[in-house]
C-alpha cells in the first residue's frame, strides 16, 4: 500500500457510493483500519447505498445513508455535506442491466450523471474514484487489450459504464471534479449468494463447493476464460488510485486494472487443489446460452501498461485467490 | 451512389434533424433530386432545426419543423409523426460546446438521448444515421487511427459525440433502433460565414480569399494538419450509410468515414493554384492558442478500413475540394 504520512492537521471526508455492496463494505473496513487517505487523517466516512449499509468500527465517525442515486435531489443533498474523496461503486450489475434496460439506465447512466452534475455544482472539487469494468470491451477489437484499444461494449451495463468514463474524463478536464476511473477485472471469489451479474458463476463454482454446496457451471470450462482479480487486490488498487496525483493520469483518466487470465478449467483445477475431490464433485455443468454469450463478449487478454506504471498490482495466481477466499471468508478452512 | 431500384409501392418518410444546417440542407437537396432511399420512393421529407429550415423543391412533400432537441416533449411530438429514416445531424459545434458547457450538454448529450429514448418508445424502428466526428479521437493513442483505436476525446463536443455513439450501439443492439454512426472528417470548404467550430478556419482560409476577402489563419500552417472531406463526399457517404444493411455493420455500428490528410500549408498551396497570388495575399497569420490547442487534440492520420469495405469514398486531393467549392458555391469562378 502506498500510504503517505498524514499531514499535520489535514483531514479527509470520504464517501462510498455503493458502500453496502461487496467491494464497498470491504473498502470501508480497510479505510477504518488504515485511518488515512491522501495525506490526511480520515475525519468521516459516509456509506451510501439503496438500503442502509452496515458501518465498520472506526476511530472516526461513520455514517450510513439510504440513497436512490437516480434521484438527483437526493444526490444533491448528500453531496452538499461536503466530501474530499468519493468512491463511486454504485451500479446495477451486468445481468440485471441486460434483463431490465430501464433499471440500468436509471442507476448506471443517470446515477453517474447525477453524481458528476451534483459535484459540478458543489463548492469543492472532490477526488472521485469510479469503478468501470472489463465489460467496457468487446466486439471486433484485437487482443490483448492495450490502453488505447477502443472500449466497444456489447452489453447495456458496459455501455453505461463507458458513458460514465467519458463524463468523468470531460468533467475532470474541465476542472469540475478530479476523477479517476478503473476498469475492474471480474472480482472473485465473492462471498454470499449468486447475484444477477453474468459473471456470478466465476465465484459460485469456487464458493459453493468449498462450503459443501453444489454449484452449476453455465459455460464450457476449457473454452471460457476470465480476466480476474481478488477482492484484496481490487481494494488495494482502488486505494492506490485514490492516492495518485492528477497530473500522473495523462489524457485519459480511466485505465485497466491488472488481473490474471484464467480458464474456467484452470479455476476448477485450483478448486480441486484447495478443496479436494469432494469439492470437485459438487460442480455440475449445464450451458446457459445467455450467460455464455455475455461472457464471450468480454475481453480476457490485457496489457495493462498504464496501470502497472501507476503502481497497480495483480494477484500472483488463481490458487492464491482461492486461498484468500478460504482465509477471509471461511476462517481458514473449507467446509467440504 | 449506391441507389437501389425503388421497390414497387414501398415509400419512405425521412427526417433530418439539423435540416437547416450546412450538411442538412445539402442532404435535403440531394434527397429531393434522387427521390428514393432504401429501395423506396421518398414520400415525405421533414427538416427540423432550431429555426424553420428552408425546404428544397421536390416531387414529394417537404415540411419544416422548429425544434429544440433538448425538449423531450417536442422530440416526442415530432417522432410520433412516424419516420422510416432519420438523419441526426443536429449539434452544438466544438468551439461553442467548449465555451459553453451547458449548451453542449443540452443539445449534444440530452438532445441525442431524447431522440433515442423517443424512438425507443415509438411503434416503429427507424434507421438512424448519426453524425459523429473526428473529435472523438485524441490523447495518448497511436496514429494512424484504426477502427479499433479508442475514442478518447479531448473536448466536451467530442465526449458528447462518443456518448451518442455508445447509446446508438446499445439501442441498436437491443433492437430499439437501427442506428449507424459515422465519424465525419472536418468538412471543407463550407460556404457562408465562420462559425464557432474550432475547425472553422479550415474553410475560412479558402472561402474568404476566393471571394476577395481577407482571412486569418490561427495556426502554424506547416505544423497543423487536418483530416478532411468535401461536402459532396460527406453527403454521398451519409446516403451510402443509410443504404447499408444492418447485418453488414458488425459489432460496432460507428465507423470513421474516409478522408484525406492535408497540412494547412498544402491547403494554402491549393488556394494559390486555384486563386492565384491575389488570393494568397489575402491570408494573414495570427496564432490563436485556444483554437490551436483544440485542433492539435484531434487525430489526423486514419486507416478507415471498415468504411472502405462498406463502400465509403474519399476525395482524391485538396485541389479538387477547392474546385468543388468554386463550382458549387461561386458559380465556377473565384471572385478575387
Amino acid at each position: 500500500m502506498c500510504k503517505r504520512p498524514a499531514m499535520k492537521g489535514k483531514t479527509v471526508r470520504i464517501l462510498i457510493l455503493g458502500g453496502g455492496g461487496f467491494i464497498g463494505s470491504k473498502l470501508a473496513a480497510e479505510l477504518a483500519e488504515r485511518g488515512t487517505l491522501r495525506g490526511g487523517a480520515i475525519k468521516h466516512l459516509g456509506l451510501a447505498d439503496v438500503g442502509k449499509a452496515a458501518t465498520p468500527k472506526a476511530s472516526f465517525g461513520v455514517s450510513s445513508h439510504a440513497l436512490d442515486i437516480a434521484d438527483r435531489n437526493a444526490v444533491d443533498t448528500l453531496i452538499a455535506k461536503g466530501w474530499d474523496v468519493i468512491f463511486h461503486l454504485a451500479a446495477v450489475v451486468s445481468g440485471q442491466a441486460e434483463a431490465d434496460f430501464i433499471s440500468g439506465l436509471r442507476t448506471n447512466f443517470f446515477g453517474t450523471l447525477n453524481l458528476f452534475e451534483s459535484t459540478r455544482a458543489a463548492a469543492n472539487k472532490p477526488v472521485i474514484i469510479y469503478s468501470s469494468s472489463v465489460a467496457s470491451y468487446g466486439g471486433e477489437v484485437p487482443q490483448p487489450i492495450e490502453d488505447w484499444t477502443n472500449t466497444n461494449p456489447q452489453t447495456s451495463y458496459g455501455s453505461q459504464k463507458v458513458i460514465g468514463e467519458l463524463l468523468l474524463n470531460d468533467y475532470s478536464r474541465r476542472g469540475f471534479i478530479d476523477g479517476r476511473g478503473v476498469r475492474l477485472p471480474t472480482v472473485v471469489v465473492r462471498p454470499g449468494k449468486p447475484n444477477a451479474a453474468a459473471s456470478s458463476f466465476f465465484s459460485s463454482i469456487i464458493r459453493e463447493p468449498l462450503q459443501g454446496e453444489p454449484a452449476m457451471c453455465p459455460v464450457d470450462p476449457a473454452a471460457t476464460k476470465g480476466w480476474l482479480s481478488s477482492p484484496r487486490a481490487v481494494i488495494a488498487n482502488l486505494l492506490r488510485t485514490a492516492e495518485l496525483k492528477a497530473e500522473d493520469l495523462g489524457q485519459n483518466r480511466c485505465f485497466n486494472l491488472p488481473g490474471i487470465t484464467v480458464t474456467v478449467a484452470d479455476m476448477i483445477d485450483s478448486l480441486e487443489r484447495k478443496g479436494g475431490q469432494a469439492a470437485l464433485d459438487l460442480v455440475d455443468y449445464e450451458i446457459d446460452k445467455t450467460v455464455e454469450q455475455i461472457v464471450a463478449g468480454w475481453a480476457v487478454e490485457f496489457n495493462p501498461k498504464k496501470a502497472l506504471a501507476l503502481g497497480m498490482q495483480a494477484d500472483t495466481d488463481f490458487d492464491s485467490i482461492v486461498q484468500q477466499f478460504i482465509d477471509d471468508e471461511l476462517g481458514g478452512t473449507p467446509s467440504v
